[in-house]
């Protein structure tokens, strides 16, 4: 592995089997499937979801759409509360693709079908426990409104919700729980459209975990591409399922306090971290000839911007952490660390490509 | 101020005091100005910079240097461990311009005098108690032994110390007395020389604050040029010098929980949080004819991937608060934040570059 910095370092089998375990779950369960893609913002990985049949997306930004439309997607959901202030550019990107944004109050849905002149179409989002965007699921008065205001440019296209709680859960029994009670809440709420509205739903822990979907259209997922520590910490997977791995030269040894210093800090990783066993900022592998193993005990301690100090047990072999030597480090949190990160190649050394934010 | 999206602002004319406030604090102190560029990483702050007569820089990668070597800067310290796997792009870089290296180990300098064919200066780091790089300072032989190793083309050029463990500190009382003791350790260690080497030095909550700079040859403090949330924490300044805010459209009003959600989340602010009053990732100001004002009790009280929830008080201003308004947000940690941002201006909308970091 030809590595002098650090660089994300994708396992395209483990993502593809990601892929893939998804996709047959949407199958499975009846669902359409229009995976997230602000994981990996990546025109490369998207041509392994191509390869499988998936022509619909999500996106966080208008900016990822703009970027997923010039590599050639063209049913894009800006999974994002309409931002007012980029109608121009948005109503231009509208010209040429089928888009779909994101609404939650009257202002928004006016301002919208006074100022876009393309045919595009509107989700009502809907709060389902998680309290960050969205119409509350009981206030069903204002939904059925904004879901009765379609014309012929703008056109209500269902219902959308991101029971984001799930990552407050730990374990598969708390995951099943909350998302239970996600969609008891759209359940009662579908019960007073006419006809029941189409549903587009989907957070990794849910969509990992449970078989129960009922009247749901629809998965908008994304983390699942990866995955990373926090989700083994929640439940969503097991650590084998992550196919992410910062590969980082070690410039520093420090066996004295058991600890080596490698390049790769808060500007590779962000500064996500978990508590179990204690706080620590990912989990180091050792890079093998098909891919990595874990290496138990030895853990990212402490990040500051460029710097990671690497905790070290008792007994390691030296060998292992030595200067120049290059380690991996499962991310915790996938999404915060591909966005941060230019340089990524597969396992065999291929180019990721990925949008730069502007 | 026409923005549309999230877009990292910089007050030119703070900045420029804060810049001149160190440079200032330096001459007083009878010690060189070599300025830390890893929190702006723009080749126009440094133009604020030169202008001043600014001529030798820090940062903190290869790629860093060569970015500021391609802006016309051509004595630069790498100050971070020398990475052995870029020893090729390293020499190459030292054929054009003054560089300086930083050592903390026997291996290292013998993989650098071997490797390195141009030029090129090496400090020694030194641990003054931080615990993250450097050889700690009362090892004192290890350290006069690598001291003692130059040749015609790698030259010893002093000592490098960087008191990191200041950020810990609360007040000026705490910060006075982590330098102290730093300067303490380096004391002993320089009379251990037959010549008292050069000394570069220089966190930001020391330099700040501090009067007494004794034998330190040079200041290479960096984030004083824009300042944070965190740094006001510790006690290094005020929130008036703070020279960056992120403007940040509202998309969405959630009046009933006391809450709005803005465009700009953990992709552009990282994820460096405060504890007081309350756990919090920012401060909200609002923007005026010249500047920013505090809004008191209104914070950045939680952010996902693009969202952020902006808590607000009781009987706030629904107008200063509604759909599409621009709000600004007062960083916690203004390295990682303006790292993450290309979209950069000044208050009169002028543009400022910074590196893409590859």
């Amino acid at each position: 592995m030809k590595i002098h910095r650090p660089t994300l370092i994708i396992d395209e089998k483990k993502a593809k089997k990601n892929i893939a375990f998804m996709a047959n779950k949407a199958k499975k369960s009846n669902v359409l499937f229009r995976p997230h893609f602000k994981t990996h913002q990546s025109a490369t990985v998207a041509q392994w979801f191509r390869e499988i049949g998936v022509t619909q997306i999500a996106v966080s930004s208008l900016a990822m759409a703009h970027y997923f439309y010039k590599h050639g997607w063209n049913d894009i959901h800006i999974a994002f509360p309409y931002n007012l202030l980029e109608h121009e550019e948005l109503n231009e990107l509208a010209k040429h693709i089928k888009l779909r944004v994101s609404i939650e109050s009257q202002q928004a849905l006016t301002h919208l079908k006074s100022h876009i002149k393309n045919p595009i179409q509107y989700m009502i989002k809907i709060d389902v426990g998680y309290g960050r965007t969205g119409i509350n699921a009981s206030n069903w008065a204002s939904i059925l409104s904004l879901a009765d205001q379609e014309n012929s440019i703008c056109q209500f296209s269902g219902l959308m919700a991101h029971a984001g709680h799930t990552y407050d859960a730990h374990g598969l029994f708390e995951i099943e729980n909350v998302h239970k009670k996600s969609l008891q809440k759209l359940e009662i709420l579908i019960d007073r459209f006419v006809e029941p509205p189409f549903v587009s739903y989907g957070d990794t822990p849910s969509c990992s975990v449970s078989e129960n979907f009922n009247f749901i259209s629809e998965f908008r997922c994304g983390n699942f591409v990866y995955y990373d520590l926090n989700q083994v910490e929640i439940g969503s997977c097991i650590v084998d399922q992550i196919a992410v791995a910062m590969a980082c030269p070690i410039v520093a040894e420090h066996y004295d306090r058991n600890e080596v210093v490698i390049y790769g800090g808060a500007v590779h990783f962000s500064k996500d971290f978990i508590m179990t066993p204690y706080k620590h900022f990912g989990q180091i592998v050792s890079f093998t000839q098909n891919g990595w193993e874990i290496l138990d005990g030895v853990y990212l301690k402490k990040i500051s911007q460029e710097h990671g100090i690497i905790h070290l047990p008792k007994n390691f072999d030296k060998n292992q952490f030595s200067l120049s030597n290059i380690i991996g480090v499962l991310p915790v949190h996938s999404c915060l660390t591909a966005d941060l990160m230019i340089g990524q190649q597969t396992l065999n050394g291929l180019p990721i490509y990925k949008m730069i934010r502007i």
